[in-house]
């Protein structure tokens, strides 16, 4: 199936897909890449051949990165082909509800919607060394629209959450596992081992039952269409403010979305901007 | 009250029921431990002489163990006596709601339904070097069917619920500590000294405070009986499948429900079946 | 906005309202501190001169402390003020649903309706060393009514709820910590730079994106309006029966309210009192 792909490296062996997101520059999330999440998705719905998925990195520096900022209409288009409305968040929620068990082997930086990609997934591991979270949108004044809020306030709880989300800082694999937003934080030269054996054995198990259990999990804990659909219309309102604006356009003059320091400091660099 | 049981060895003092699970072989769940349990409830519901309940293990390999398999049907009529529902999960949520604060001691392994009897107490403290968790029912194929998907989704969010669901791997309790699985892990040899001063301490207050506290908080975060009861269902259906009977055979032959390696393994030995 | 108060010092910075609780003797909450608390609110859901508190303590022994137990109709008046409730849950719910965002910095003791004050916080930071955490309630044979149930339950989970509440039992920063009480324990001497840096840091970002998301959190988190009712009324209805003021005066007499040991100790103090 890789030759469907633009963004996404495929391999599929005994019943795993590895998925390596390969979205330069710094794996931002925009049209190409979600149009790529669409087909996927539709593939895993199928729920036979694979069973297991791990996504991880060709980005040594970035896991999945924030949106391309300056192409959320046509990103939120290329969702709807799936879901019929133009959300990230509903498209995330749809990664959250497909047959295949989806697993985020995480290294790099992982912020804004690349965060809440790896939160749509159903489990999360990450680089103890190298993995860096950062939920970023209080930064520019807007409230996190993919589905963050949901997943965090229920895996972190409220205190946690609220200070996750106002402080718009980076968080390592460490204090991420402390707080309950990743599983596990493992050495980085442990991780692939891991995740490997774990998506193997999975994979070696009968089909149904994963599915099932994986249905009554998310009955619990998966948010419903309305509370994405909120969130994700707030996000989008909120980019019309012209505070949010003016904030936007300064970083993006200072070096978001170019690689740089200013990407790979992000959590420190937005906490620095004029008021 | 020691007459009335086969499987549990009870001694009552200053408020507190210390009940040790003495079920050969290997502490699994069949039909006299389940009548057993619901006579204890049923003392429990009484909620006056008994304030604190200890539940420990006199097999020192394991806690409560997965059910005997062979014997589904009958100790899912033992539970229908108290609950009117041939159900192990519904008895199990019942004990959640009685009268009684209590609390597992848990060394050695708890796995399966073992598991879900342990999350159905208020309250478990476990021994850092001895205790071992696991939630097996995917290597069989099935849904676990006791409470697993409501009490683990609640405490451990949906990533870590998913992983450990969705692996059916061992746990030890230092891991099932940090991921809230457990209350905490404590050096063996300091094990029952804090239980037994925590369940004395508590016995020393006012029951009516106790009953009403433990009541509100289940209001919160114990399942309704709907879902417990689809989970259930679940689980029986699973086992007329197949595939969930050849695993089940082939797992019986190699030494499941025997004294031996392939149980005190159960976790590695259930990833390594042939699919 | 000093002059308005007579339990809160208080000093604004860069969008930062710092508020030293100052309630001799051993800040316990009454009538005063409440009256305060409703001026407090009322002046932060104006939402735009501060965006951030941090609420810490002139004691160096307690933070906030529990309720002067002699005055609880006392104080319970003057939180109908702001609420038209006589609720001390009701208001502290009120503070939870302000404009600005709330950190409680704590150093010393926190127990009963103090804790619950500062769990009504949207953050919890406190001093690894000298932060104690209680939640006593069942110490007197009641219920907490002033939120902890809701907060605990959701923040800790079921099984630490339980132990936590039930028990009556002091906890340090580190415990509170693991068990998801507070955000994080910091070591006593990097707290106050480490809650300033976070506190100016989320007064620079524009106010519109952090009262979203705020909202959006509590609307999953924060528990309704009815539910802190029932507890409220049930904590009342506790202290008019005979056992809790047999306890309430024993405890009186030996020095609950009073400085000194009693106080100090108050966690081990009130597991051994007569049965």
């Amino acid at each position: 199936m890789d030759h469907l792909f633009k963004t996404l490296k495929v391999r599929a062996d005994a019943g795993v897909l590895f998925v390596e997101i390969d979205s330069p520059p710094l794996n931002m999330i925009g049209p190409s890449l979600v149009a790529d999440l669409v087909h996927l998705i539709q593939a895993l719905d199928e729920g036979t051949t694979h069973r297991v998925v791990v996504f991880s990195s060709g980005d040594r520096e970035f896991f999945a990165n924030h949106v391309d900022i300056t192409k959320v209409a046509e990103y939120r288009q290329e969702a709807a082909v799936l879901t019929g409305e133009a959300s990230l968040g509903l498209l995330f929620r749809r990664l959250s509800t497909t047959k295949a068990v989806t697993i985020a082997k995480i290294s790099g930086r992982t912020r804004g919607a690349g965060s809440e990609f790896a939160l749509a997934c159903d489990m999360r591991f990450a680089s103890r060394e190298r993995a860096i979270f950062g939920q970023i949108e209080s930064g520019f004044g807007v409230v996190p629209g993919g589905g963050a809020v949901q997943h965090l306030t229920r895996l972190l709880g409220r205190g946690r959450a609220m200070e996750v989300i106002c402080s718009a800082q980076d968080y390592g694999a460490d204090l991420a596992e402390r707080y309950g937003w990743i599983n596990r934080a493992l050495p980085d030269t442990e991780l692939d081992a891991f995740v490997n054996e774990l998506a193997y054995r999975i994979a070696r198990f009968p089909l149904e039952g994963l599915i099932n259990s994986k249905n009554r999990i998310n009955d619990i804990a998966l948010a419903g269409v309305d509370d994405y659909r909120t969130d994700s219309t707030l996000f989008g309102a909120g980019f019309t403010h012209a505070e949010t604006q003016r904030r936007t356009h300064l970083m993006l003059d200072r070096g978001l979305q170019k690689q740089g320091e200013f990407e790979l400091n992000l959590g420190a660099a937005i906490g620095t901007l004029e008021r």
